[in-house]
C-alpha cells in the first residue's frame, strides 16, 4: 500500500466525492458531522449535494484538468455510483486515495467480470453466459433454457439496459434491441425473497455488517427495505460472509451493498435449508441501506465516511425490532404532509426540484413492532 | 395572526438563519433532509454553518440593507441565538415570518423582564432583585441575603456578566465590575438537580416535550446531560408544564430550552416531594436538547425546523433506556480518535478550525442501558 493509500483524515479534512446526487448529499452530510468537509464534483449545476457541501465543482467527468484541481483540494476521493470512467479514476488516484479502489469499479461495472468475481471465490449466482452476437444467444440460450434475461455488460441500472428472453422471443431482435454492445444472458433464479447485505471494510480490514434487509422492487425500482430479513439466521450468517469474502477479495474500502437471492432447498439431513445467490455487487452506499439513517447506530452514510478516513467502524445495532424504508419515487413524494403527520416516521427529501416519474425524490424510515 | 406570521413552508422553500455556529449548522443539516434549503446569515466569514447550507450571507446584524435582501430570500427566519437585536428582528418581520416571535427575544434577552414574566404565570423562580445601582444593591442584599449572584441583566452566558456576592464581598466594587449597567441580583437556591426541558411548539399551538434531561455544568458551561432526568415522574409532569404554561404564554413557535433547578421538599402529607423553580429560558435550540440528535426519533433541530416551517411535530420518543450528551470543550476534542473507536458512541464536530479554552468544539452522544 503506498502512502497516498494508507493516508488516515482528521477533522477538518476534506472528502471529495464524484457525483451530486442524493448519496453524494447523505454522504456530505454525514462527513460534516463529523468535522469534515465535503467537496462534489458534478456534471449538473442542480445537483442536490451542493447544497449540503462546503464546496462545489461543475465539470464533466472527463475533464482531465478539472479532476486533477479536485483532486488537489481532497484528501480521499469516493464516489456515489459505480459507473465511474476507468480513466477518471485514475486521474485522481495520481494525486491521492481513491476508496473504494479500481478494483472495485471494475468487478461492479461490468455484469460479465462481476459474475466471473463472484463464482472464482466459490459463491453462487445465477447462471450465466457472455453474449457478443445474435449466434452467441442462440448457443446461450440452448445451455441456459428460458425463460431468462439478457443484459448489457455495463451501465445498466433500475432494470434499463435488459431485455426477458420469454419462449417465442426473436433472438437476433432481442440482441439488437440493446444496441449490438457486449452482453450477458442470466437464466431465471428459483428465489423466495430479494436481500442485501450492506457492509463495511475499513482500511486495516476491519470488516461490520449490518442486519441482513429484505428488499421489494416495483417496476425494477427498489420500492422497500425491511430490516431485519425474515431470513434463517444460518442464511444471513452466510449472506454476511459471502459479502465479507468479496470485501476482503477486492481489499475494499468503504460501505459495499451486495444483493442476493434467497432460494430454499432441502438440507442433508432432509431439513429445509436456505441458500444465497448473489445477484449484483454495488461498490458505494447503497438504497437498501438507508434504514440504517435513524435505524441505527451509525448510518451506511457514516460509516462510509468512517472507513475512507482510515478511521474505525461505528456500531451498526439496530433501533428497534424491525425498520422499514421506503422509497418515494416521482409524484409519491407529494405525500409528504401525511408522512410529516405520521408519528415516528422519518422523512428525508433529497431536494430535487422537478420530480420525473421514477426519479427517487425522497425516502422514508418506520420504527415498527415486529410483524410476523 | 398576519398572511405572513401564518405563513407555511413547502419542500423547497428556503430558512433563514441567523448566526453561524454549531445550532445554525445542526438546523441547516435538519433542513436539508426534509427538503429544505438554510441560508445563514452571520458576520463572520469563517462560520461553521456555512459548509453545510445552500446559501450564506457575510453581515453585521445591524447592516440593514443586508438583512432586507436576505428576508427577501427566504420563506421564514430563525436564529441560533437570544441576542438577536429587536431592531434587527423587527426589520426581518417587514418581510415575513420570524420565529420565534419577537416576544419571545424580549422575554429572554433581559432577566429582570424574564424572572418578572415567569412569575406571572404563577411560576417559581430564585428571588431577585433589581439592581440598578450600587445603592439598590445594598437594599437587595438586605433583602435577599448572602450569598447571592449579581448579574447583567442583558448579554450573559457561560457564567460571563456575572459575580457572587458572598460575606465581605464590596458591593459598590461588585456592582462597578460589571461595567454599572443594569443588573439583577439572584438568590441562592438550594437545588439537588439542574434540569431542562427542551419543547416544541407549532403554529397552531402543538405542543411537544422530550424527556426532561438532567444538566451537569463545569466552570459555568454544560458539561453533561442525561435524559430522562432521574427525578419523580410528578416533578417531570411539572417542569414540562412550566415550559407549556412559558410556551403559550409567549405564542411560541419552535424550539424552547428552559432551564430548571429542582428543589426537595416535603408535602402536604408528610412525604418528600421535588418542586421546581426556573432558572432560564433559551428561544432556540438549546444545548442540552443535543442528546436527542441520534438519541431520540425526532432531533430538536428537526423538530424546530418542522415548527417554524408550519408542519406538525415530530415523535419524541427516546431510543434506549438512557441517553447521555457529553459537551467537547475545547481541547477534549482532540479525544475524536478514541471516541470514535468507542462502540455506540456518537461523535459529533462542529468543524471550528481553533480549540480555544471554553469553546464549544462537538459533543458525543451515547445510547446507556440504566444505571441508577
Amino acid at each position: 500500500m503506498s502512502p497516498a493509500q494508507a493516508r488516515r483524515l482528521k477533522p477538518g479534512d476534506t472528502i471529495g466525492i464524484l457525483g451530486g446526487g442524493q448519496l453524494g448529499r447523505m454522504l456530505a452530510m454525514a462527513a460534516a458531522r463529523l468535522g469534515l468537509k465535503a467537496h462534489i464534483f458534478s456534471p449538473d449545476q442542480h445537483s442536490p449535494a451542493f447544497d449540503v457541501a462546503a464546496k462545489h465543482t461543475i465539470a464533466a467527468f472527463d475533464d482531465e484538468a478539472a479532476l486533477a484541481h479536485f483532486a488537489q483540494e481532497v484528501d480521499v476521493v469516493t464516489y456515489e455510483f459505480e459507473n465511474v470512467p476507468a480513466r477518471t479514476a485514475a486521474v485522481l488516484a495520481e494525486h491521492g486515495p481513491v476508496r473504494p479502489g479500481p478494483e472495485a469499479l471494475a468487478a461492479s461495472q461490468d455484469r460479465l467480470v462481476e459474475k466471473n468475481f463472484v463464482t472464482s471465490l466459490g459463491i453462487e449466482t445465477a447462471p450465466f453466459a457472455a453474449v457478443d452476437d445474435a449466434g452467441a444467444l442462440a448457443a446461450a440460450v440452448g445451455r441456459i433454457g428460458r425463460p431468462a434475461i439478457l443484459k448489457t455488460r455495463r451501465f445498466g441500472y433500475d432494470g434499463k439496459g435488459q431485455i426477458a428472453i420469454r419462449e417465442g422471443t426473436d433472438l437476433a431482435r432481442a440482441f439488437d434491441s440493446l444496441g449490438g454492445v457486449p452482453t450477458i444472458l442470466e437464466g431465471l433464479v428459483n428465489f423466495t425473497k430479494e436481500v442485501s447485505v450492506v457492509a463495511a471494510r475499513g482500511i486495516d480490514g476491519e470488516f461490520k455488517a449490518y442486519d441482513v434487509c429484505e428488499n421489494h422492487h416495483v417496476n425494477h425500482i427498489l420500492s422497500t427495505s425491511h430490516a431485519p430479513a425474515r431470513i434463517s439466521s444460518e442464511c444471513a450468517a452466510e449472506a454476511i460472509a459471502c459479502a465479507k469474502k468479496i470485501a476482503d477479495a477486492l481489499d475494499y474500502v468503504g460501505i459495499i451493498g451486495v444483493e442476493m437471492f434467497v432460494c430454499e432447498g432441502t438440507g442433508k439431513n432432509g431439513a429445509p435449508v436456505q441458500t444465497i445467490k448473489v445477484n449484483e455487487i454495488a461498490p458505494r452506499v447503497h438504497n437498501s441501506g438507508h434504514w440504517t439513517l435513524g435505524g441505527a447506530v451509525t448510518s451506511q452514510f457514516e460509516q462510509h465516511v468512517r472507513a475512507i478516513a482510515g478511521w474505525p467502524l461505528g456500531a451498526t445495532t439496530r433501533h428497534g425490532a424491525t425498520v422499514e424504508m421506503r422509497n418515494l419515487i416521482g409524484d409519491e413524494a407529494d405525500a409528504w404532509r401525511e408522512i410529516l403527520a405520521e408519528p415516528g416516521a422519518c422523512l428525508h427529501l433529497y431536494g430535487k426540484a422537478q420530480a420525473r416519474p421514477g426519479r427517487k425524490m425522497g425516502h422514508v424510515t418506520r420504527i415498527l413492532p415486529r410483524e410476523d
